[in-house]
């Protein structure tokens, strides 16, 4: 298999890591090896030092999958799953470990002094991954481009099925059957809601039935060829009141701005404003709850992340927004108490303005 | 709502937690919450005391919802994910964490010397809750069997719609749609391996399509009313060799006598041990990879956990099977290298014997 582009990723995680005083890394994220080597599996990890040498351990049983799809220096497989520097052959120097991956529980066991040399000193290196995958290659939003198409499909089969006496489950049915069909390998929790449900901060689907004048909130996010998408559209099953269709306008009206005031060089605290002032001014102020926007990669939300939701997630605020940088806009949302509204799209940050990715129509009536 | 049996779930907890000297947990964990208070979501918490006072703090959007569906002492809604010690008003005391669940960076984040009072010690409290979920109470068992009930018609669906040309991705869809239809909210992820990756260790699916011969990897967990289960089939698209042929039913014994050993009493290493005997006398010793079971419960795969796979995971290894703990026997593959084979299934241990709760046909061919 063809290396590239995963050599000159590890030659720029090399540059990064000498500059942080870094040795080696040692990952377990299967977004961070996948992004490395090409391929990210469950218990598995992926070893790289600053000269830009990859070794991969992986289960036996998976050793001549991996051979197939990852491009590495060294590949080892193991029996069992308990690993400790020893096993690793470090013997001293920085060691770069996922901070905001590895439980509390994990890091005891690879930091204890019975399996860590005295001269090994464990860093965090949350920030190189993040800082490595935050601009996406061009073949990367190719990809990603693939997931808004597969998540705009299970949109349309969502919002064509919806009816009253479904279930929110049985709308996210429509949703997922429809991505498999059209290239979704997997994706991250489909969140459905209904009714006063939509006013919930993460509305997972349930057994509730969605009935006549209900608003539905739909969020999608499929994993196409290894990359993600999100979308989310609130819709009406019949006539929405006045006043959901006020508060929707406000929205939309707050999440387009938003989004085109994305280029190179703006700042997120910047497009948070203008989403919070437009929905303030509309007199919604204290009916937001969640950051605006996030990253869309690998992951369906990743760097870079607003300032306190970075902080959550163990991560420093981001810097000015880059060329090819993927953002959602639209992830909060704007919740009055009796129901919810919100509208979230994938875009990548351009010179000269945002490109929109998910490509499906904004409308609460259908 | 009527407050039992969290109540009392609570009650024991405070009784876990004096034996340990804990004076407060503080718990993120979902499966976690849910089990003591009814109610477990993301970006949430729940603060028990040894006295059995349990505070819940939810994204204020979410209080009337959290109100409907969860028993407390306190309720806060919050704006923000942002939490420190000062926030829950914890002065001093011995204070148990989940450190099997919360990333080191937001373990490093609660502990920090500027959001800690000096005088509040954090311990791991994932002993504490293991124990108390363990053996399951007569309302779980119902709830894990409905669960069951709901994986064998995913099952069903798979095995029916498998023809040669589908992507396993396609033969993942036809199960979870199945399994929404039939009142699963969610699921954990499905597995789907076929031909040459049903050798893997964790065969998820991807756009490879089935192919006449092909052995197919079938595994599924729906969360059902809270609660999951997990089953695992095997199948052949057409006619299997008779290496493979013999390779099934060797493994399908091993597991059927392993499910036949389960009952009150019995120790997980002791059931570990008839598995690998007739796998190993079978000619297969070197084939085996993963633990053989897992608990089931809340989780599709928690407490007990066989010794490695605990330490692995930071707890410690079982005690002797207790009467009403569930678990998933074949949890492990037989690794040919070219194809596996596996068989799992949900079980509850009783004193007189298993109750097996997934029941489907075990056969290679259909």
């Amino acid at each position: 298999m063809t290396c590239h582009p995963y050599s000159e990723r590890v030659a720029r995680c090399a540059g990064l890591m000498k500059a942080a005083g870094l040795d080696v890394l040692l990952l377990a994220k299967p977004a961070n090896m996948a992004y490395l080597t090409g391929d990210g599996r469950l218990c598995a990890y992926a070893m790289t030092t600053n000269e830009g040498k990859v070794a991969l351990g992986v289960p036996s049983t998976d050793v001549e999958d991996v051979k197939r799809l990852a491009c590495f220096d060294r590949l080892d497989g193991f029996e069992d799953e308990a690993h400790d520097f020893k096993h690793f052959e470090i013997q001293e120097g920085s060691v770069g470990l996922e901070y905001t991956f590895l439980t509390h529980s994990m890091m005891g066991m690879l930091t204890h002094p019975h399996g860590k040399p005295e001269k090994v000193v464990a860093k965090d290196c949350t920030p190189i991954l993040s800082a490595l995958r935050i601009a996406k290659e061009d073949g990367e939003i190719e990809r990603i481009r693939a997931a808004a198409g597969v998540a705009v499909t299970g949109m349309v089969a969502a919002v064509k099925a919806l009816k009253p006496g479904l279930t929110e489950s049985q709308v996210a049915a429509e949703a997922e059957y429809a991505m498999r069909q059209t290239g979704a390998d997997e994706f991250w929790r489909t969140y459905v809601c209904s009714g006063p449900r939509t006013n919930i901060a993460h509305g997972l689907p349930t057994q509730r039935r969605v009935q006549k004048g209900d608003l539905v909130m739909i969020d999608l996010h499929p994993i196409v060829n290894g990359y993600s998408a999100d979308i989310c559209r609130t819709v009406c099953i019949g006539k929405p009141t006045a006043e959901q269709q006020a508060a929707y306008d406000l929205y939309l009206k707050a999440q387009q701005r938003t989004i085109a005031g994305v280029k190179t060089g703006v700042g997120m605290v910047e497009l948070d404003e203008i989403l919070h002032g437009i929905i303030r001014d509309g007199g919604h102020g204290d009916h937001l709850f969640g950051p605006t926007m996030h990253g869309v990669g690998i992951e369906f939300e990743e760097a870079p992340l607003p300032p306190g939701h970075a902080f959550f997630h163990g991560e420093k605020a981001p810097p000015p927004l880059a060329t090819n940088v993927v953002i959602a806009v639209g992830n909060c949302g704007l919740y009055t108490g009796p129901w919810g509204v919100r509208v979230e799209d994938t875009v990548v940050v351009k010179p000269d303005g945002p490109q929109i990715l998910t490509d499906f129509v904004r409308q609460l009536e259908f």
